[in-house]
């Protein structure tokens, strides 16, 4: 199937997948080079449409973007409940109509991508986070720090922990694993859960120890404390002390645990500094090394002539 | 005439408007070619200069400036009454001493960009809106779409609709219309009329059917919500139904009328959604286009070794 | 020695100093000719992450990165007292991990930038100005321009006049002409001279016109208004009368005396507006322009392969 828009992981194929994951290695080679400049998309236009603020991943798409000798071009929109639906469009026609080639789209409106997509029939979409549904790209380089450091996916115990209702985060790596065949497990408390968990392929924990049992991997969410409703969960405090990861709370998952975080961490809070220091198990760099090459493959797979992949 | 500038359409001759259009229609073909990109600027500095925010107008340069290979930077600027003048002419100085080759400017208060152009009497100056007094690319980007859809401008019924008193896309559209030999009618409520409006080379309306009887083109003007004073028209939704052009209210123009409007669209205001929307009559998203082609004809024209038009 | 980072002045050799302002000067032909590009630093990736705002420094190593082929990232930060340790680690190691190459910082907090060098140990780390404590390449590009107009910086009687004691400007300055040879003197009431004045390598003047007697440069600071509390000083008034900088004040000043201002000038207060314009004395905009050729040197210098100074 040719592919214009990365929306979300769900409707990825692992063919898909699979043919991402081994361009992005490729393309790492490029981003820790000396001289980082390949000419592969000169002359496209790339465009961060930020309806929500987010230096680093803005920062990450332009990188590599500029990388492959795009030109970029930025813009932070204000939201309105008044004015989201329109704005949204008009924005979308009036930079489609100056010839802007890929659109990277962070709104806090799950959706917004994909009508995004629908405005512009003849460009491509990049999801870069919508409300609570889906963060492709995030899903993506988690998958391919984790195949870096456990040489396959499949078959893994993963635990994601932390605030899975409200994350897109969780919900890219959910989709992600599942199609390259891990085992998930969520693990947060039970007020954090998402409503539809019971559909999704996933085991359920709300105590820490039992749900790092034996993992191979544990991807911590950030716990975004602006969002923090103080009724949903008792306190900050109390959260780190029950949900936050440490080394003493991963004596029970597997002797060659491998922890992942999004970023940016809130030290103390879901992950200890300790741990997240400690790069004999921690490969928070790491996601953010290949963030870039991975969103390099996006790019190289989207603004093919043809991006069909076989068996996809 | 060497042009070091462009502040306004008033003193532009027919030639130099007439070698602009050409231009620009030339350039066009590179904007939507899949590839965008053209060696001409290359090492060559532009910066948007904006005293007043505008992500459109900035971007639209700043896409005609890179598809050229030019290095662009964006300056945004707070203006207070208390140190205006002194801010503009360090700022000014200061950037021309950079090394900058051609500055965009955008400013609240009218003749901002001819005071710029005085302090940098070596380097280029481009008025992208400067108080009520004109807005020149836009203007000629209208004149482009124009004569695109019709042909040519000499002859044709222009109506502009809207608040004309406070906005600089009329001034250049009157500017530049009348010296390419278009009839033009300012429409809209006596109150929103410029006060000068029997000096200028238009006819008034008050009426909107009656403005609009027999138009070639429509030009819409946005209503700058955020300016309104209630005291001057009794309401937004007054004015949407006296004012607003739609399919209705176009009943009595040339059956092949063409409909401009300059963005962002106030829908449902200004202009009905549905006019908006149908690309047999509105040639709204081609402005756009326009508008990066002719920013492109305008940064050649200036950077040309010598840009003496001849007749001009 | 090699240099990673250019963090202050206080620490650089003679040498070092030598063969930057030589470096410089011959860039400086670059800046001001009309194809300002080199390939030096294609494929190279600077980042400018100021936690302060400022649009002209910014600018200017932008420039500088871009006359030579690098790309270039933006990052404005906020800080708070609470999460800045943090911040600035977690800022780093997430830009160093992207593939960023050399960081550009501005900080509130002195030591920033060295503190910022330690997380990044193999990349490197300008400093854009951390506190009260040094502004190197503001140092770096006022020798420059001394040395242009005065032929060498050796044996001349340089007053630095202002706010000495919150400036990092004067510190830089004061540590550079040192290096160079110059007799520096500090100008400025007492309570804006630094509490460790004793132990600088200058002589420190309470008097304007005793402060200016046979200066062969005057170097004047730009008074923060909006830092200044009433306490310290009587007023910007009082301020403006007594240490204000203007042509009668420089009376007994050396005859061809040269003034400095590393801008933005409050007219009017530590520098008079006809003064700022004479173009015979002061070398306002010159700074500007070297400023950049600076910046290109300093990134040149880094960014080779080996910086090692002779004699350094």
């Amino acid at each position: 199937m040719r592919r214009k828009d990365l929306l979300d992981l769900q409707s990825l194929t692992a063919d898909e997948i699979v043919y991402l994951l081994e361009t992005a290695a490729s393309f790492k080679e490029i981003v820790t080079r000396p001289v980082k400049k390949a000419p592969t998309l000169r002359g496209k236009s790339v465009a961060t449409v930020f309806f929500e603020p987010s230096t680093r991943t803005r920062t990450s798409f332009e990188h590599a973007a500029k990388i492959m000798s795009a030109d970029t071009y930025s813009l932070a929109a204000a939201t309105s409940s008044a004015t989201k639906g329109e704005s949204l469009k008009d924005t979308m026609l009036t930079l489609d109509a100056m010839g802007i080639d890929v659109f990277v789209i962070r709104h806090s409106f799950s959706g917004a991508a994909a009508l995004a997509s629908k405005y512009v029939p003849n460009k491509s979409v990049i999801n870069a986070g919508d409300g609570t549904h889906e963060h492709p790209t995030q899903g993506l380089l988690d998958l391919m720090t984790i195949r870096e450091k456990k040489g396959q996916i499949e078959g893994l115990e993963v635990a994601i922990v932390g605030d899975i209702a409200h994350s897109r985060v969780a919900r890219s790596n959910i989709w992600g694993l599942h199609t390259m065949g891990a085992k998930i497990r969520l693990v947060g408390p039970s007020t954090l859960m998402p409503a539809d968990a019971d559909r999704l392929p996933v085991k359920v924990y709300t105590d820490l120890t039992e749900g790092l049992r034996g993992a191979d991997v544990v991807n911590v969410l950030r716990i975004q404390l602006e969002r923090q409703d103080a009724a949903f969960f008792p306190s900050v405090r109390e959260y780190a002390k029950l949900f936050g990861v440490s080394h003493d709370k991963l004596k029970h998952a597997a002797s060659d645990v491998t922890v992942l975080h999004p970023g940016p961490m809130n030290r103390g809070v879901e992950i200890s500094s300790a741990l997240a220091d400690d790069a004999t198990i921690s490969v928070i760099n790491e996601q953010v090394t290949n963030g870039v090459a991975m969103r390099m493959a996006v790019l190289f797979w989207l603004m093919s002539a043809t991006n069909t992949i076989s068996g996809g």
